[in-house]
């Protein structure tokens, strides 16, 4: 398979990223919009990013990753502000007295992989070409570094009126815990840094390259509309998976609870050939697709939906009745699929009493 | 009036600290009794605690307070560990980037009173013989230095499992606001070291010698039951209060809810001198006190449960059906008169929707 590795982001990269990175952010990780627009503006007032391989780290490098913690569907409303991303990953600086030489993404998804890229040009550091999911998952303790056995915290957390804290627990579970409800005092959505990692770690627990592949299924998108060719078929070719049904929305149903978009979402086939119904779990990302009461794909593998004629992604905040969509699978990382994994990803943990249900494969491009 | 200064906490005068300590408590501050074991075992193996006049602190002395948050009613069965009070000051410390020089009461209650003392002993610093508050309130903006503009953050946390934070905030109410569910997930009870001050600060914002009046409280207590007079009434007089009540316990209502302990006791009068019946409204602490409807009196002076025949304090959370008690009230400090007082700790804050309402008074002794 031929990889195109990005060595900087730049302004004409940045949407094919961000359409990329929502893309395997199965559904969460924020609105991929706004983080475009804030990574565009810090891109235009600092310049390029440079984008570091994992490979390439020094393995004394202090690489502080930074996120958007909260509910979606409250993001798109209340935007995190420059200031915000630098102060969540100074306050985890100054707490662990050290200086940061690079930034990263802790998720990939719609703004998760943008945000970072707007603290990274603000701070005038490089960002690491990779993250700790290949995808996105609603809670903090649900990385690979989790399961390196490093720790989530020291954890730092900002709002965007000035508020910063710590957190320093005994294990990563205890952090979601103290800081889920802070999240939720700050408006349902705050700026998170934590991980912090050493060059070597990163190498040994992130999914390299991420941001290199989603800039390549974003511009894969862009290319087979210009093409006048099928961008879905595109997406699922490249990611190896399959496509389980093309149909219209018919009813979602969402709640903002603590802090996470929960919900449901149906969606009837127009095509005969792949069924005739599906219907979608979700807390912030996609977790089970299930037809006619049997789960057809689960976490941890991918469940993305994309626009029936566009290829765009649509995060589970901006799903609505009528939509035209295609529901497409694929495979995650093969660590998410042993036994400590499944532990902390697994249907189970999110309350399906159903066994992990693997994506159909297809032969991967190239 | 001629006060007795303490210069040092030694294990002979503890019980006495602790007693009036929680007197001035109004009911709040925690259990007396657990504070007291915890400072006891902490002189025997530390020796005595230097008590230090405000008067004589060095301006910039580097005072950090430290205190028990949290609904007493859990504070009870789950009690704090040395481990805890010293890592919650050591996690402040680290944040500022200070090496802390005295330690300091935030409030005067059964638990808040002796806690500092053990952190005081185990970190081998002194304690400032003084407090934030002159009595207990319930939340943690509620202190003197608030209205003296003394931040409350940077503010740390810690549990017994070995969890701790920082917050550090745009103001006082925010600093509750991100912590209180956090009290709230390590079990309804924490350690926090909050409003870090010079000793300058100190001398300005703080309540001095309520240590030392606390040991000549309880010791009037002691020599009233030695003497067979009457233990209230030399707690009244010495304070300059009155006697609102002698009666019964005949109804408790009292949830534990957000972190605190909240409810009402109603009393039934047994001397037909003082009235019939007395409502008390609590959160955490006494807070308005009614005859049929009528308030007689409110936050921010002090209204006090003692036991009828030995003077003992009553702290809310063990107040119950068939008690023979005598509730006290005496005037606040002045200051919490004031208009930025009244906002902060009147009873409006607390949701009773009256005016504040002072204690009557009687000359004081000496």
């Amino acid at each position: 398979m031929s990889e195109r590795r990005l060595s900087s982001i730049t302004a004409d990269v940045l949407p094919a990223i961000a359409r990329g990175a929502a893309i395997l952010g199965t559904g969460g990780g924020g609105d991929p919009y706004i983080g475009r627009l804030l990574a565009a503006e810090a891109i235009r007032q600092h310049g390029p990013i440079p984008l570091v391989d994992p490979q390439d780290l020094p393995d004394d490098a202090v690489v502080l990753p930074v996120a958007l913690m909260g509910a979606p569907t409250v993001m798109v409303e209340k935007v995190p502000t420059v200031d915000q991303l630098s102060s969540a990953i100074l306050a985890l600086a100054r707490y662990l007295g050290v200086t940061p030489t690079h930034v990263a993404c802790i998720e990939v998804g719609g703004a998760n992989s943008t945000i970072p890229m707007v603290a990274a040009a603000q701070l005038g550091l490089p960002l690491v070409d990779g993250d700790g999911m290949g995808r996105a998952f609603p809670e903090i303790q649900m990385v690979m570094p989790t399961l390196s056995g490093i720790s989530c915290t020291p954890m730092s957390f900002a709002d965007e009126k000035g508020n910063v804290g710590v957190v320093d627990t005994i294990d990563n579970t205890w952090a979601e815990r103290l800081t889920r409800p802070v999240a939720v005092q700050m408006g349902s959505s705050m700026i998170v840094s934590n991980y912090a990692m050493t060059g070597a770690q990163v190498r040994e627990s992130f999914i390299p390259h991420t941001l290199s592949l989603s800039h390549e299924l974003g511009s894969l998108v862009e290319d087979a509309r210009a093409s006048l060719s099928d961008p879905v078929a595109a997406v699922v070719q490249r990611l190896g998976g399959a496509e389980l049904l093309s149909g219209k929305v018919v009813d979602v149903s969402r709640r903002t609870v603590a802090g996470f978009a929960r919900g449901e979402a149906r969606i009837e086939g127009l095509d005969a050939d792949l069924g005739h119904e599906l219907v979608l779990g979700f807390q912030n990302e996609h977790l089970l697709a299930t037809r006619n009461g049997t789960p057809i794909v689960s976490t941890p593998d991918l469940i993305m939906v994309l626009d029936s004629e566009t290829g765009e992604p649509i995060t589970t905040e901006t799903l609505r009745y009528g939509q035209r969509v295609r529901v497409i699978s694929c495979p995650s990382d093969e660590r998410w699929h042993t036994e400590d994994g499944i532990a902390l990803v697994g249907p189970r943990y999110f309350g399906y009493d159903v066994d992990p249900v693997r994506s159909p494969v297809t032969a991967t491009a190239g």
